[in-house]
């Protein structure tokens, strides 16, 4: 088989706020070879990716990710990996490649798993997937009061682990950041895990973070996450060198030697890979491989609909070990309408990843057509991309 | 003063090849601010660094460049540091950011020097600049002879220092490397300094880097430069434990933190920043400060035209004991006539910066129209760009 199309859809809310709510947008990636289709999503700024995919040449070593992509044979595995390796040369230049290159990524896996009618997790060498305990991933509220009712209201809802994250923390006075705390400790309840983000809200300043380290280990936070850039890996070390509660980041990495040096350098205790960003499935898995090797943690990162929930959590599928996952908690319409299915919680509060194959997830055509963004991208006289051209 | 516009001038060769030149376009950019206005390039794929300034918002940490930019104040250097601070927060998880940022950030310093009528390594806090010594940086030939002809050709022009790069190193067998290595050498005589820079060929084969050790320092090669990609620290690290040679990275450094990372944990002993890809003058000027108190030699990257490469030039211009600089040999016609006045080599082969203000280079706009890419970009029924509403 060789591929054939790769089609970007660029779905947006009618509206999109400043909120840190990832879930406002989405760029869907269909990915057609032979007989089959696979279905892919790259985290964040659609238009941008986009343009990675159909600009112009700039050299040798800035091609757009197309370049590397089309016509080229996809017969299993190993050809991903030889796709994702000429990329990395390629594209060497063109700085948004790894997050365009990631839809892409995800869609050949589903599309892989489709033709041999495996799950993709199988695919990956894994015997068997494991259920995951899902943390309810929500953005603190405007007050401490508001908090406390998100708190009880996840609890409510039978989360056992919640996760809340940006909002006002970092930005006002400590102790409202500790009221924050408290009013989520207090809302969840004594025996729930609570996991604070703070969203790299304090750059470098590792005495502004330490400062909260006694407010979470207070209120028996599980992990504090993205204190600083994911690439501020001194200043991780130096605030981890002063914490008995691990640290958690690595959403930010766009390729794997980034989570790697989250762990080696910047001594994380909790690494964090969203598939959407890292170069998808293939380097995810191996960042999982070695979290194992380094007994750090590896959890999924994903804020979106159900279709990058699912690849977020095929990279580590058969690690019973690592059992936490991030879940969308209150994502927006657009998030939830995408796919006809979704990884619903069990009785016990657990997600199971689809015995079927690909990544298991239907994505709604109707959904697609409902939030498409009208897009056209023009250069050299040539349309480069038009949604108009688009088929579904 | 208020940053009242930024217009991008995509420019391009009629033809693009995969040659590994980053010459064959442009994207400069002009910012207005009162009656003033200056010059920045970025480095790299200008449909794309476009589409990061103007795309619309994802999420509050995924904003457009142009959101952080535009209306902000601009009286003094902490002006560029706030905005530069704004946009690593709120666009956070749009990838392209960096790129697109470095231009203007470049544009700023330059208009900040016409208004205050200083050049911008006085701005940066320099009493004086010094000249450098270039190396003619260029790609190794398609054969030995070929290479050795090129090699005499610079050394023909009175260059000191040379440096080969890409072409057919690491992609044959060792005896072609060793070949090329020798022809160099021969071609420009034993007192010239001779740099190797294989292009991240290895990936992260460290015994296939090393086996070409010995046939370098044979050649005494000065720096072995990009044996694997910038974030492969780990490759750097344990090839550098067995050299003796120097190795050299950081072009591929988007922030202050990568070129850190290659002096802390890759050991490189050569740091070679592009203003037009870490952010613009002011990180590379503190990644100028890191290398001094590291011990490592900082050395411009710049491949383009004669803006590109005085910006390059500022971040280390008071440092003396930082000789030698990056120089394009032979750039594309397009990079050339770019500028009206160029930094031209004196009697003794080095370049002096102009003390004129700002970076102290005129822009071409006859160039500009001659190699203007037509371009328009529209989302959600808005042109977010088009080239035909530019004006210069």
């Amino acid at each position: 088989m060789k591929i054939e199309a790769v089609d970007f859809f660029y779905l947006s809310m009618p509206e999109v706020t400043t909120e840190g709510d990832g879930s406002q947008d989405a760029l869907l990636v269909r990915v057609t070879a032979g007989a089959h289709c696979g279905w892919g999503e790259c985290e964040a700024s659609p238009l941008v990716s986009i343009a990675a995919f159909v600009c112009p040449m700039s050299h040798g070593a800035c091609r757009p990710v197309s370049m590397s992509v089309l016509g080229q044979p996809i017969d299993g595995p190993e050809d991903i990996q030889r796709i994702a390796a000429k990329i990395e040369l390629d594209s060497m230049d063109l700085l948004q490649a790894p997050h365009t290159w990631s839809g892409i990524e995800i869609a050949l896996w589903d599309l892989l798993g489709k033709v041999r009618q495996e799950p993709v997790w199988k695919l990956l060498g894994y015997n068997q997937s494991y259920p995951k305990l899902p943390y309810a991933s929500q953005l603190f509220g405007d007050t401490p009061a508001q908090t406390y009712e998100l708190a009880s209201e996840a609890r409510a809802q039978n989360f056992r682990a919640v996760k809340f994250g940006w909002g006002p923390i970092g930005r006002g006075d400590l102790q409202t950041d500790n009221d924050h705390f408290h009013a989520a400790r207090e809302g969840l309840g004594k025996d729930a895990r609570l996991m604070v983000d703070v969203g790299q809200i304090f750059a470098e300043d590792v005495d502004a973070a330490a400062a909260r380290l006694p407010m979470l280990q207070q209120v028996g936070a599980l992990w504090l996450e993205e204190p600083f850039p994911t690439s501020a890996l001194h200043a991780y070390a130096a605030l981890a060198a002063q914490s008995e509660m691990k640290l958690a980041g690595g959403e930010g990495a766009h390729n794997l030697y980034m989570a790697r040096h989250l762990i080696d350098y910047g001594k994380v205790g909790f690494v964090q890979i969203d598939t959407g960003r890292i170069g998808g499935i293939g380097p995810a898995k191996l960042a999982a491989d070695y979290a194992v090797s380094t007994d750090v943690t590896f959890v999924n990162h994903t804020f979106t609909s159900h279709l990058a929930l699912s690849a977020s959590l095929q990279p580590y599928a058969g690690l019973r070990a690592y059992e936490i996952c991030e879940y969308p908690f209150s994502p927006k319409p657009l998030a939830r309408e995408l796919t006809l299915n979704h990884l619903q919680r069990d009785a016990d509060g657990y997600v199971h990843l689809p015995d079927s194959p690909g990544l298991g997830i239907e994505i709604n055509t109707e959904a697609i057509r409902r939030y498409l963004v009208n897009l056209e991208i023009k250069a050299k006289d040539t349309i480069l991309f038009s949604s108009d051209l688009q088929t579904f």
